[in-house]
This record gives structure tokens, sequence and C-alpha cells, in this order.
């Protein structure tokens, strides 16, 4: 690339995260159903033009919101790994899916607007095909990402599988989005809706990867 | 009570039930945010009065649609499930987890109007705390509904499970949601959704009951 593309593309990249920002802020104060394309510009400082240079309506921009959500929290994940790792603290914990699971995801930022904005935009993607298939190459994406994840504990910690990784981690997806999307219903705050989710991975963490007890130690 | 009393009391139930087949035409047709009291009463031939001496919202109205949807799924299992315990048909199916789960959902006629009805009531109880407790109160009802069949399959096929009656119902509860949910955004038909829903539940019931495979069945 030439130096003037370099620079065009970068320039791009900065309004696509300003006006990402900025639908931040205005779903925080009104959802998405209220959320205009008008009030996102204004917010970020853009004209409806450069809005529609680079989404190509207010579920796309939101749908890309909530990725960057979800890259970012399976980011910090794979960052929490990599530093157990160097660590030696990943090989050293106790053969315990449970345990593993809490220590791995305890930077695990998930929060209510995050489970909000998921919420809303999987609702408008029933309704729409066009966005429910890119909200499933999304899932798709995250599902890849997870399985990988969960492919290097295993390898790490020489934890035996009873299913594939990407079928452990599209049920431990599942499970993430469901126990969310109660403690946020039951009215509780980020830190006990984090606490709800790591327990019921947890659980779930059980019954992918260890084998169950046998008579002789229930 | 009074033969008044039992007439008056079935009167009003049947009021509620004209007021929620009504509800289930107005919402294929326009969905929830759309639906309007008015246009439910209109379709029922009741007057606003009748209506708000049933419902206090069109939010509960709804979410007893939903949870009416649900009890007839979950009465339809029950009821394969006591057929097949006569036929003697239970007790002469493998040892299959995924081979039963088929068999006793055979009935189940989940289709893209409950599916979409569930999602938006979910929504919007995310945003309401009094429908948030009853949508909740629901599930556990559901949940535990669930539950005691799962008991009752166990007991009569000797079945192990690796975790309580409880977890178990939950989990399958909560992967028939994302199935079911995936399969209409992705725009399969009926058929096709509870193919994939019952195949999804299949694999978990595996996870869920079944002992592992040893090496030597490999």
């Amino acid at each position: 690339m030439t130096d003037t593309v370099v620079a065009t593309s970068r320039r791009r990249e900065a309004t696509r995260q300003k006006l990402l920002d900025a639908a931040a802020l205005v779903f925080a104060e009104v959802g998405l159903d209220a959320a205009s394309v008008e009030a996102v510009c204004d917010r970020a400082g853009f004209t409806r033009g450069a809005f529609y240079s680079n989404f190509e309506s207010k579920e796309e921009l939101f749908l890309e919101l909530a990725a960057r959500v979800s890259r970012e929290r399976v980011g910090a994940v794979r960052d929490r790994i990599a530093q157990l790792g160097r660590d030696g603290a990943l090989a050293a914990l106790p053969t315990d899916a449970s345990e593993i699971v809490r220590q791995v995801l305890d930077v695990s930022a998930d929060d209510r607007l995050g489970v909000l904005l998921m919420s809303e935009v999987r609702i408008h993607a029933l309704r729409n095909p066009a966005l429910a298939a890119a909200y499933l190459a999304q899932e798709e994406e995250m599902r890849r990402s997870v399985a990988q994840i969960i492919s290097d504990i295993a390898a790490t910690r020489a934890l035996e599988f009873r299913v594939p990784a990407d079928d452990a981690a599209a049920l431990m997806l599942t499970v993430w989005e469901h126990s969310a999307v109660r403690a946020v219903m039951a009215g509780h705050d980020d830190a006990e809706m984090r606490r709800r989710t790591h327990e019921d991975l947890a659980r779930v963490a059980q019954l992918l990867f260890q084998a169950p007890a046998g008579p002789q130690s229930s």
C-alpha cells in the first residue's frame, strides 16, 4: 500500500471507532430502538454522510459494537491465559475444571449494558434476515475463538474432553448468554452477574471436561 | 363455591382465554411492539374494561400467552411419555440418552411464532422489573416440570445422572432456547427448527445422562 492509502485507511478506521464509541454512549442512554443515526452522528461530531460511508444501517453499527465488546471479552481471557501460562500458574492449578474456569474468567468484565446490547441486537436479528446472517457469522467467529482457548487449556493441562472443543465452546457460550440475561433480569449488579455466570460456566465445564466421579469416590 | 361463583369464575376464564387467543392472532400479524390493547380487544370482541379486569397490561397478557404455549409443549411431552410408558416402549428403548430424547420429543410442536413470542417477551422483561419477576417465575415453573419429566424417565429407565435433575432441566431448557432462536434466525422452517433443536438436546442429554464411553468402546 502507498502512504496515502495507509493514511486513508487509518483515518477511516478512526472514524469507525469514533462512531462506535458514540453509539455505545447513545445506547447506554436510550437503548437500541430509540437510538437514531442522527444522535450517534451528533455525539461523534460526524455528518450522516460519514456515517453511511462506514455503516449501511443503524443495525449494522450496533452489531459491530456488540462484536467489539465480545472480542474485547475474549481477548482479555486469552491474555489472562497467556499470563497464567507464563507464570506457570495454569499448569499448577488443580485438575478441576471449575477451578480452572474461575481462574481464567477472573478478568471477564461483562456488564449489564453489554448484555442488554447483545439482547437488543439479537431481537433485531430475529426480524431482519441480513442482520441475522451477520449476527450468526459473528457468533461463529466467537465460537471459534473460544474453542481455540479451550483447546489450548486442554493441551496445557492434558485434560480429557467428552465432546469436541467446538461443541464445548458452543455450550459454554450458550450458558454464558442465558446466565447473564437472567442475572440482568433479576436486577443483579455487575459483580453479582459475573459471580453467577462464572458459577454456571464452572458447572458446565465440569460436565464437559471431567470424567464423572466413579462410585468409589462419591 | 356457590353455583353463581362457579359460573362467574368460568365466564372469567372464558374471557381470559378469548383474549389470549386474540393476542396470539394479533402477535402473529404485527409482533409485540406494534400490538395494542385496542387491537386485541377488537379482535376478541371485548371492551378495554374487560381487558383490564383480566390483565394489568399488554405485557402481562403476552407473558401469559407465552406461558400457555410453554405449558402446552411440556404437557404434550408428558402425555407422550405416559403413552410410551403404557405401550412398554419407554422401557424397550436402547439405553441411549439421545435416542430417548428423540422419541420423547417426537410430539414437540415448537414453531417460529412461539420462538418469536418468547424472545419478544424476554426483551421486554429485561427492561421491566415487574415483568422480569413474572418471567423468571414462569421459567422456574417450566424448569420444575421438565425436571419432573427427567426424573420420571430416569427412574423408569434406571439411567444415571451426572447432575441433579433440576440442573439437567435448566441446561436442557437453555439449549432449547438457544437452538430454537438460532434456527429461526437462520430462516429454517418449523420442521427443520425442530430437527435442529432435538439434535442439540440429544447431544446435551448424552452429556448429562450417560457415562462417557471408556477407551475400550471408542
